[in-house]
């Protein structure tokens, strides 16, 4: 591995590959995680183009040598970390808007272009990302899984709005799975394939997406941390603390009046308080403010050594209600400090609970809570990753959902794709013990 | 091939195999598509459930017969003919609704079913499905092809509906590719990959999708035959003769008249004619049938013995206009009838030529220009198919638009599905010399 590296180095030149010590723990564990890995990789290579991650491809491809994509390191299920050692190629300095082309409402980017920034530069043309997950994302990770967020419900998925990738095989070719047409029947949809693959099938160079308001809850606990720790903005409005909707709308001005209009006259009924409205850009601004400081304000009232647990799962509309509700209680259960935040139009929801790391009994009480809270969206018909990907924590309970032989015929697809089973192995399903290639060192 | 059948009639009982040569003719050849082989199945059979298309599989995977399946036969681009015989799977009888659940909006179905009648029978829901191809589609092919229609502006194409599918694979394992949640990041996306494969990675045989108005444009020519050939409830229109949009609203009313303010003050000024609004319910049905009837008004002026080319491309929108003013140019220095329908909301248009096919010279120069359409297209950053599929008819197209490398990827995936090509051979890729199982027969 260490080999493959100084070949790296003498190819790309000696700024382009980092052996450092702390730059390779900051890209081998996270604290967002709770499914991190002992490995490490040996080196984290800086690509500059595609060119250049074909030719970490071809080195690595020859020594059969494990590759991590490694974007902005905020994922949450151990899809970057490194269980068999390897390569980690970062794609920070991979951050070019390639093309925009407003006449056509798409645009094409690096794997590495922050969306937040992306989305401050295109403003003037009244165009916008519609995928909102943590501020820090960068779009090569949100295409690897498959990224939502809050405007899901009315937008769709990150799949819904990517039209081609240029992906970097395995063995280092260079492919792009379509052009820019708005829509095509020609061919199998590999643009799909490889959006939440997870950086298991190549590395992902270049996307271009198509660009263009939401439903969500946030319960009674995270109604008054939000009223106690939020930003001034935040505070000044004192929500009742009751489990909240937020709802956004887009349109003319008339259709979001009639929009209004309309749920007001559902949810009043059985609102025990007053509905909330914006009336202005600026209130508008402060009022979502309230749900995008979420996580930020639980992060701000953990205790000194505890963790996060933060999972999500997602099931039909019709059982969303019911599986909250029995969740939140065996949490409540358990005496730890947990929240519920989702993403309720589209069926998802993220758990949030702390515990104590070091405290054993905490760990699997929690670690039990979590895996019920899966196997009932299963039984309900669910998905035990509404947005986070399956990485290396949930593998198990892929298998769970999807039966042996649907995972069977993912494998075949990985197979075929990566032979040697060198991109970013160990994550969605395990290396078969009959790949040496991996396995053996 | 004949012992296959035979094994199956067993399997199955003697009503469910046909050896008539009236109803395999039927199944070999169609006068809508322009790309039809001389093979022919050696028998069609008839499923009634999944199991049974296991069953099938099960004897042809033993014998290595090709296994193509039949949905409604509206497909063009040769999506169902018999190139290497084989046996036809007709799902006539796969016609049934599992399960329609109002309260997460998703319905499961049968690929037999209709989706007319299936939009009928759940009408009073409230609920539809946005997809309106061919009134004769059944949703099996509607799936395969990644079929759209006249309001995939607003709702995008079949991928964006289906949440899941249940497939027979060649060697006749029963798999589903995910549970009923709306959005999912749990491991490769398989629903995209079956959606679109023309049945050449395996049998679908139960879909789930989320059903829940459309851009059109119709040119002179089209125009001109709906006021002269289309229904009373369309000719009473009479509408100005020259290229028209037609638009399709949907939302609160306040949001429909909003909607349609912003549309006339962008339309107003490049319209020669005054904008028509439906002003009721059966207006609105009226209207809405012009665009509707254009293919039989299309074919009841076809003479005798003509054919109807039909093709369709798409591009990104900023090159629509000037790639459809070129190939009208085309078409008419062709001295033949041709016009042009088009989805072009999202860049796709069809254009429809009409031909003698006893003449040679004439189906020469009208393969020329439909071949220098598909040119211009991929030159365009387009796609030779945006929404009718590869079939046998644009497999060289599919080529030309996605290189070798892209291509071999696909054929790799396909391989991995189905190692003896036995299902749907010789659509979207050709079979490839060394697999002797399909070739040597």
């Amino acid at each position: 591995m260490l080999q493959a590296a100084k070949e790296i180095e003498t190819i790309l030149g000696s700024g382009a590959v980092s052996f450092d010590e702390d730059v390779i723990e900051a890209h081998g564990h996270s604290d967002w995680s709770t499914s991190n890995s002992s490995g490490r990789p040996v080196a984290i290579v800086y690509p500059n183009n595609t060119q250049d991650v074909s030719e970490i491809a071809k080195v690595c491809y020859k020594h059969s040598v494990p590759m991590v994509p490694f974007g902005a390191g905020s994922s949450v299920e151990g899809n970057f970390s490194s269980p068999y050692s390897g390569i980690c190629i970062d794609f920070t300095f991979m951050d070019e808007v390639v093309a925009f082309h407003p006449e056509d409402m798409d645009v094409v980017v690096q794997p590495g272009v922050n969306w937040v920034d992306l989305n401050n530069r295109i403003q003037s043309s009244g165009l916008f990302l519609p995928m909102d997950p943590s501020p820090t994302a960068t779009i090569g990770g949100m295409v690897s899984t498959n990224c939502s967020g809050t405007n899901a419900f009315r937008y769709g998925t990150m799949k819904d709005w990517v039209i081609n990738v240029t992906v970097v095989l395995p063995d280092s070719r260079i492919i792009k799975t379509r052009q820019r047409p708005r829509k095509s029947s020609a061919g199998y949809n590999l643009t799909s394939l490889f959006v939440g693959a997870e950086g298991t099938l190549g590395m992902i160079t270049e996307i271009t997406w198509i660009q263009l308001a939401a439903l969500e809850l946030m319960d009674d606990v995270q109604m008054g941390v939000l009223n106690k720790h939020g930003s001034a903005a935040v505070r000044r409005w004192q929500f009742p603390e009751n489990p909240t909707l937020f709802l956004k709308f887009s349109g003319t001005k008339e259709g979001v009046h009639g929009d209004i209009a309309s749920v007001k006259s559902v949810i009043e009924p059985f609102s025990p308080s007053k509905v909330l409205f914006a009336a202005n850009k600026q209130e508008e601004i402060d009022l979502w403010s309230g749900r995008k400081e979420a996580l930020w304000t639980m992060t701000s009232i953990k205790p000194q050594g505890f963790n996060i647990w933060s999972t999500d799962v997602a099931v039909p509309i019709s059982k969303l209600a019911g599986l909250i509700d029995i969740s939140k209680q065996e949490s409540d259960e358990l005496g730890v400090f947990a929240s519920i935040v989702g993403h309720v139009g589209d069926g998802n929801f993220h758990q949030a609970v702390m515990y104590d790391a070091k405290n054993e009994e905490h760990v699997q009480a929690v670690e039990g809570c979590v895996h019920k809270m899966m196997d009932r969206a299963v039984e309900l018909g669910g998905t035990v990753s509404g947005e986070h990907g399956i990485g290396i924590g949930k593998k198990e309970c892929l298998l769970n959902e999807l039966g042996v032989d649907t995972i069977d015929l993912m494998r075949a697809l990985k197979s075929s794709v990566d032979p040697k089973w060198i991109m970013n192995p160990g994550k969605v399903f395990d290396v078969p013990k009959a790949v040496k290639t991996v396995t053996s060192k």
